[in-house]
């Protein structure tokens, strides 16, 4: 793990899940600093739809296309610099589940049985009586090795992730270790970069905004349902004039994620001035709208114009492949795999 | 399982791994059957080169490349027709890998925790007092699920396999049902071919013929070391003129694969009548070296010509290619990845 900044030696890896609709909670914690660093012109960076994975989760093929629809067109539409990076649908490079299989022949499986997310699901099934492995997938099980595929594929030397994530990333390293110790050195080894100060953004029920619990506020949503949504964060019963504790306040935890040092600084002073819930809820969904308003009409007329996005994709597809279609050759030379003359 | 020979409905898939050289086993048990069956023109038949399994077992990248070379010389030299079959090379084959993967998602991990293979390199790490896993990979783990997405892909309905091969076969039925539940009946489910009057060699010292044991024939040996190894073959000490059990004799069994019936009962009196070993194994090597001597020579030419080879195999994965691209498209669809427009 690594909290450094990226420099200019460096290849930055980035995957986006196309499953569901982006949250103001992803928005603010993992899509606005991923695309803020997009602009960085120093970095190789890579940025993938990574729809393989998604159909772990989500075997209901409208949704995964929905999906992938929408949160392309989101990423465009705040602006993802597309000259500078590489913007790529994983399911069009076929050299990704190759390499999966490449490294499926070095990893251990033992190494496997100690991924956390499926030590959860065993976990979940003993508490319920059930099979160790009951509704446990091969792709829920083998899914860090088309991660490390993912990763190793480009090289990457810096991987932003979340905590949960970093185990899958030593396990990238670990895998692309074994392929090289056994085939000669290919791969450059990745590290996780994990931002300690990243917003979590707190739901409309005041836990952790999330679509597993059902308290998300939709990142393009038409105005008037973001006023609605906005509108039914949970609040106390304090009236207007009563001073209000920030500090345990939604409302005031998602101000502070849009908001200048000054801004909060001034609803804090709001709050202790006794602000009526109505008027925070009013001044948060003006201060949202305006960070949203150009992008969510940039995000309209994408989702109008899905060839533009497929036009997008496939020319990122065709970037990506001309760095991974050579290695790939390599690798297949490295195997074993090769033309007999 | 099904033992009924394909009929012209029939789609056969025949997988060859490219681990070793071919030796009067492989020749007797499975290679002369397969391309006997080559021949028949009324059955869509598939032969693969299993290079993507060959890397289960072998993870050095000359003797994987020169056993795909001499693998495919030996088919080719034994009359395989390619042009009533399709011939190819797994791993030019790119849908297979991504169609894994989809295979993958739907795959009980607890389906494969009961196959045989896996479940003997746990017992032999409990015997040694190893962890569970030891020395395992992914690889061996998901081989049904690779073996699966080879059977799925062209909806083969017929697999001659060897009994200890079913139980994947009634995998890739198990995987191919969910897949279909899922997403739509998109794959034929296989049935394994099972030919039980298959000829098992004894090898030199009268066990099965096996490159485990170290007792194997190669097939395409030059006459005299095909002469030497014959000469090799473990005997008792009986005279000549003493008489001979020919049940219990591995010159008897081996001539038994080679000979015509007539020939059989000829050289069962020889041995009631005391025919000396070395007279035995002469007229041996006469009747394996009159079976094997043109396509030995086709051999020798053959592996001259790699390039000849090359373009074989080339022109045998456009012919494959051709059924499953559009296939893979479909299930592209089927699962969700698809273009956006």
């Amino acid at each position: 793990m690594n909290n450094n900044t990226a420099s200019e030696a460096d290849t930055v890896l980035t995957g986006i899940t196309t499953t569901g609709t982006p949250h103001l909670g992803n928005y603010v914690g993992a899509i606005r600093p991923a695309i803020a660093a997009s602009q960085n012109t120093d970095v190789n960076a890579y940025y993938f739809l990574a729809d393989f994975h998604a159909l772990i989760k989500c075997q209901e093929p409208e949704k995964v296309h929905q999906s992938t629809l929408e949160i392309a067109a989101t990423w465009l539409a705040l602006g993802l610099n597309t000259d500078n990076v590489v913007f790529y649908r994983q399911s069009d490079i076929p050299e990704i589940p190759q390499l999966t299989w490449f490294l499926n022949c070095v990893a251990a499986k033992g190494l496997m049985n100690r991924a956390h997310a499926y030590k959860d699901s065993v976990q979940k099934n003993l508490d319920s009586g059930e099979d160790t492995d009951y509704g446990i997938t091969m792709g829920l099980f083998s899914y860090p090795v088309l991660m490390a595929a993912d990763i190793l594929m480009f090289n990457a030397t810096k991987v932003p992730v979340g905590r949960d994530q970093i185990q899958h990333i030593e396990m990238a390293r670990d895998i692309g270790q074994r392929f090289n110790h056994i085939y000669g050195e290919h791969f450059t080894l990745p590290e996780a970069v994990v931002d300690d100060h990243v917003a979590v953004l707190q739901g409309l029920d005041g836990r952790k905004m999330s679509k597993s619990y059902g308290n998300t506020i939709p990142l393009f949503l038409p105005e008037k349902q973001l006023k609605k949504h906005i509108n039914k964060i949970v609040t106390n019963l304090l009236e207007p004039g009563e001073p209000k504790d920030p500090d345990t306040s939604t409302v005031f935890q998602i101000w502070r994620a849009f908001a200048t040092k000054e801004q909060t600084d001034a609803m804090r002073r709001e709050f202790e001035n006794g602000i009526a819930w109505g008027e925070a809820k009013k001044q948060l969904f003006e201060l949202i709208n305006e960070e949203l308003r150009e992008p969510r009409e940039r995000y309209n007329e994408l989702m109008e114009n899905p060839d533009y996005i497929e036009t997008t994709l496939k020319a990122g597809a065709e970037k990506a492949r001309a760095v991974c279609t050579p290695f790939m050759d390599k690798l297949n030379r490295a195997v074993g795999l090769y033309p007999l003359v």
